[in-house]
């Protein structure tokens, strides 16, 4: 298959992840995306880490429920297996098919989350995920960023409870937010920040034009 | 606490491995070591992997029972996973106390496995083990080696069942006793290679005398 122009077609699709902290909305976002992809036309995937294959729901389990502690190398170590798992099983079977994915949490959760919080350098833990993916990096990661004393309030306004990693230190919280914004800095090419305490549809809207020139870009 | 010529005493125990294939007798010389350093008066902790920590036996079933196809990447990290938090969790502890680690199985068979039998290189998941335990190498390690049809024959002898790992090719099997051999070769110093077809006893007294040099060396 060729283009008008006679090049080779791009046989990929589009790969869009969403950051950032827990409640800052990346669920509602990503399906607003996923709900005007689909409007117009495009085939989306839409999925999560960790746990988006069954192998990735029993890791999540045992890194969201484990009642002893798990040492960070060992958690990274699992999260590195989700997703692998999930890369080779869902995502990248999605791209070459050409569909657009779009996922809840990439290899930036666990730069900003093991990386910065915890014990583990950042750049040991890129090289573990990006070993893991055999190097597969998103088109666009949009980040939402909030104070996390916002997000906590969001949480706790819909009576969901607190998991192993949200019940830790609200200092440990500002940190991720600091990673997060990092990591954004150093990558402007591939992120997408937007300021996550604005009207949900101004959001959508932003991100909406930040996918489309990834969509041209792509000649999809 | 110093020695009597006034050198520090070293304060840690000695860690002895036992790899090979399935079948060729590692739980029998495990406990014939045990029994025996038990007998001299020595602390021993008997350990495994993968599923020496309930973190690790959850990995386990993952890796052994799972239905569906698991990727060698995701394989490979879920072991190393294992790997980590059994470490650190319970052989570095017990070292550090002084004790005798006596482990069934450690990254020697990851290297065999997965380095060899499958598609990932040797170096990458070396590089990958040694991240997960920071580095801790066993002080000896014994390779029982077994023509891989001989040690099935055992296995169906004992009326035990194939897991997923075992029922794979003889041709795999083949593949995984010439790597063992290739990291023996490699490392002459900790490995100790014992054919696996000798009475029981007689490989138990040349484990004996491998690692009574071990604890000398060690000043235990």
């Amino acid at each position: 298959m060729t283009l008008d122009n006679g090049a080779p077609a791009r046989a990929r699709g589009v790969f869009v992840t969403f950051e950032g902290g827990d409640g800052v909305g990346k669920s509602t976002q990503a399906e607003r995306l996923q709900e005007w992809l689909e409007a117009e036309g495009y085939t989306t995937v839409r999925t999560r880490e960790p746990g988006g294959t069954e192998v990735g729901g029993l890791v999540r389990d045992i890194v969201l429920h484990h009642r002893g502690e798990i040492i960070a190398r060992a958690e990274a170590l699992l999260y590195a297996a989700d997703r692998a798992q999930h890369v080779a099983t869902v995502v990248r079977p999605a791209l070459e098919r050409g569909d657009i994915v779009i996922q809840d949490r990439y290899f930036d959760s666990s730069l900003a989350y093991q990386g910065a919080g915890r014990v583990l350098g950042r750049d040991e833990v890129r090289r573990l995920s990006l070993w893991a993916v055999e190097g597969l990096i998103p088109d666009v990661t949009v980040l939402l960023d909030l104070d996390p004393d916002i997000a906590r309030e969001r949480r706790e306004a819909q009576g969901r409870p607190f998991d192993r990693l949200e019940a830790e230190q609200a200092e440990f919280h500002e940190n991720v937010r600091r990673e997060f914004l990092a990591l954004a800095d150093a990558e402007p090419a591939r992120f997408l920040v937007v300021d996550a305490s604005q009207p949900v549809d101004e959001i959508a809207a932003d991100v909406r034009t930040r996918v489309r020139s990834a969509l041209e870009w792509a000649g999809i």
